[in-house]
C-alpha cells in the first residue's frame, strides 16, 4: 500500500502516520491470514472511533468487539483476566489478531493481553488519544498496574504495526489534549528546547498540535526506542518526569482521585526540573522559565493525597536499584543524565516544590 | 566453573547437568550482580531440596523465600497475583534474580512471574521432578492455566540457566517418577523407538532412569527447541500426546480429580497412537505393542469426567487453527507429522480407545 499521505516513520518500530492509515490496515488484513480479528475498545472509542475504522475496512471478515470501561482503573489484573476468558470463549486462536483502538490504557493493556494470550498473538495499535499517539502506543511497553504500582506487570513486545490516524484527535476532550501535550513537552525538555517552547505557545493558544509536531514527537520517541528497546540505558531518558509523576499518579489511583497520566507527568517534571537545578546544574534561568510555564498550565490547587504515601510509592519504583532512588535529571535543556541517585529527603523537597511552590 | 561432572548441554538453551551444578550456580552468584535473590518453592521442595541448595551457596547474600502450595492448582492467576505483590512488598527490583526450585508447576509459574514482573527480571530453574528435568524447565515455555485451559496464558522466555541436579530425584515419590517417564517415553516415540523400549524396561523394573537417559531426553528436547523456539513448526512435534492429554488434564483439574501431567500425557499418547494407526499409517504391530505397554502402565480404572467436557476443552485447544483440531501423529515410530487435521468424531473415537479400549 503506498500513499502520499501515509508515512512509515521507522521501519523497526512499524509506525504509520496519516490520513490513509485505515486503508493501509485494510491492505494488511487482505495480505495476512488472520483466523479472526478482535477489537479492544473503551466505551468512548467504541462510540467515536471504531465506526470510522470499521467503515474503512473492506477486508474484514469474522470479528468480535471487546469493550472495557474508560480510565486507568481498567489497567488491572481483574480486567485482564476477564479479557483472557473472553478471548477463550469467543474462539480466539494463535492466529487471531488483536486491534487496540484507544488511549494508553487500551494500548498498554491490549498489548500485554495479546503478548501473553496463548504465549503471544499478534496485535496492532490505533492510538486515539494524543498521549497514546506520541507515547504509549509506540515502543513496545505493555502492561498493567498492580494496585497503585503503575505498570508493575508487563512485557516489552512490539506491535505488528502502529497506525496513527490524526483525525481521531478531533473526538478528544481538551483535558486529554493537554495531558498529551505533557509528554510532548517532555520530548522537548529531553531533546530540543526550541520544540518545548514552540509546543508551549500552541498549548497556551488552545490549539491542537500540528501533524508536524506529532510526527516530531513520535520521531524522538521511536529513535530512542530503536537504540535501546529494553531500556538498559538510553531509553531511560524517556522517564524524565516519571519518577515523581508515577508516584503522584499511583497515589491518586489508590485514593480514587482523578488524574490523567500526562498531567501527573507534568507535575513530575516540575519537581524533576527543581532537582535538576539543585543537583545537576540546570541553569537557574531555564529552571525558572520552564517551571513557571508548567506551573501555570498544570498546577493543581489541592490534591487529596498524603506526602508520606507518595514517598512510600516512590521507594517501590521500578526505576530504583538496590533500594536507592534513581532519577533522570537535566544538566541543560535537551541534555538528560540517567541514573542520578536521589535521596529520600531530596524527593520530599521536590514534592514540596511541586505542591507548595517552595524553593 | 569447570568440572568433570557438570555438562553444559546446549549453550543456547543454557542447561547444566550433574552433581556439580550447585557450585556452578554459586559461581554465577559471585560473578553476576543481583541486588537480591528470591527462591520460589512449594511445600515439598522447601523441605527436601532448598536446604541442600542453600547449604551449597557461599555467595548468597540477601534472599527471600516464596512458598506456594504443591500441585497444578497453584498455576493460577490468583497465585500469580499474590506473588507479584509479594515481590513488590519484599523489595524486588529489576536486578533481582528469581530461582525456581521445583517441578513443572514451579518452573512454569516462576518463569512467567519473572518474565512479566517489572517487564522482566532474570530467572534460573532448578527442576526437582523428573518431568521438569526432562521437559518443563527446558525450552522457555512459561505460563499459567486459565481455569481448565492449560497454559492458556504465558510467554516464551528462556531461563538464564537451567541447573539439573539429578540427586533431587531421590526425594521424589514413585508416582511422580512414573509421570516423568511419560514425557521421556514421548521423546522415544517421536525420535527413537529403541529409546522408547529401553525406558519401558527400566520403568517396568521400578528403576529410576539413568543419568544417560535423562541427558538423552534433555538433548532431544533442547535440539528441537533450538531449531524452533517459538513453535512455528518443528517444535510442535513435542506436543505428541498433548492434545488429548491436555484435555484430560484440564477436565480433571476442573473437577478436582487428581491427575499428574505426565499421566495425562501417557493417556493422550494412547489415543494419539490410535489415531496414528487409523489416519497416518502407523504399522499395526507398532500400534499394538506401544499401546499395550502404555495401557499396562498408565491406564486408569475409572475417571469421574464427562466425555462431552473433554471434547469441549479440546475444541478450545491452543494448537487448533480456525476452529479445526490439529494433532501431531506418527507415520512411524520416531517419525511425527505435525498439523494433522482431526475431526470431532475421530477425537471421540480416540477418547473411547483410551478409556474403553475399543478399537
Amino acid at each position: 500500500m503506498s500513499s502520499t499521505s501515509t508515512h512509515t516513520i521507522l521501519t523497526k518500530q512499524g509506525v504509520s502516520f496519516g490520513s490513509e492509515v485505515l486503508e493501509a490496515f485494510d491492505a494488511q488484513l487482505a495480505s495476512q491470514q488472520f483466523t479472526k480479528v478482535f477489537f479492544l475498545v473503551d466505551e468512548h472509542t467504541h462510540e467515536h472511533c471504531l465506526p470510522i475504522l470499521l467503515a474503512a475496512l473492506s477486508n474484514l471478515k469474522e470479528f468480535e468487539i471487546l469493550e472495557i470501561e474508560p480510565g486507568e482503573e481498567s489497567k488491572s489484573h481483574e480486567v485482564l483476566i476477564n479479557l483472557y476468558y473472553a478471548l477463550t470463549e469467543l474462539g480466539a486462536d494463535r492466529k487471531t489478531l488483536l486491534v487496540n483502538v484507544g488511549g494508553g490504557v487500551v494500548t498498554d493493556l491490549g498489548g500485554f493481553l495479546a503478548s501473553t494470550f496463548m504465549r503471544g498473538i499478534a496485535f496492532v495499535n490505533f492510538p486515539t488519544s494524543l498521549l497514546a499517539m506520541v507515547d504509549a502506543s509506540v515502543g513496545g511497553k505493555t502492561g498493567i498496574d498492580l494496585g497503585e504500582h503503575k505498570n508493575q506487570v508487563g512485557v516489552f513486545a512490539a506491535a505488528l504495526q502502529v497506525y496513527v490516524y490524526p483525525s481521531f484527535l478531533q473526538t478528544l476532550p481538551h483535558p486529554h489534549i493537554k495531558a498529551g501535550y505533557a509528554e510532548m513537552l517532555k520530548h522537548g525538555l529531553i531533546a530540543d528546547s526550541n520544540y518545548f517552547y514552540e509546543l508551549l505557545s500552541a498549548l497556551k493558544a488552545g490549539k491542537l498540535p500540528s501533524e508536524t509536531q506529532i510526527l516530531s514527537s513520535i520521531h524522538i520517541k521511536a529513535q530512542v526506542v530503536e537504540e535501546d528497546f529494553k531500556e538498559s540505558a538510553a531509553r531511560k531518558k524517556l522517564n524524565f518526569g516519571h519518577s515523581l509523576g508515577h508516584a503522584i499518579e499511583g497515589c491518586c489511583l489508590a485514593n480514587g482521585v482523578q488524574m490523567l497520566h500526562g498531567d501527573a507527568v507534568a507535575l513530575g517534571m516540575l519537581g524533576e526540573l527543581y532537582l535538576s537545578y539543585k543537583k545537576t546544574r540546570l541553569p537557574k534561568a531555564d529552571f525558572i522559565k520552564t517551571t513557571g510555564a508548567l506551573r501555570d498550565l498544570y498546577a493543581v490547587k489541592h490534591l487529596n493525597i498524603e506526602r508520606k504515601e507518595l514517598i512510600h510509592l516512590l521507594l517501590h519504583d521500578k526505576k530504583n536499584e538496590a533500594g536507592e532512588l534513581r532519577f533522570v535529571l537535566l544538566e541543560q535543556l535537551g541534555k538528560p543524565i540517567i541514573n542520578v541517585p536521589v535521596t529520600k529527603k531530596e524527593a520530599e523537597q521536590a514534592f514540596q516544590f511541586i505542591f507548595d511552590g517552595d524553593e
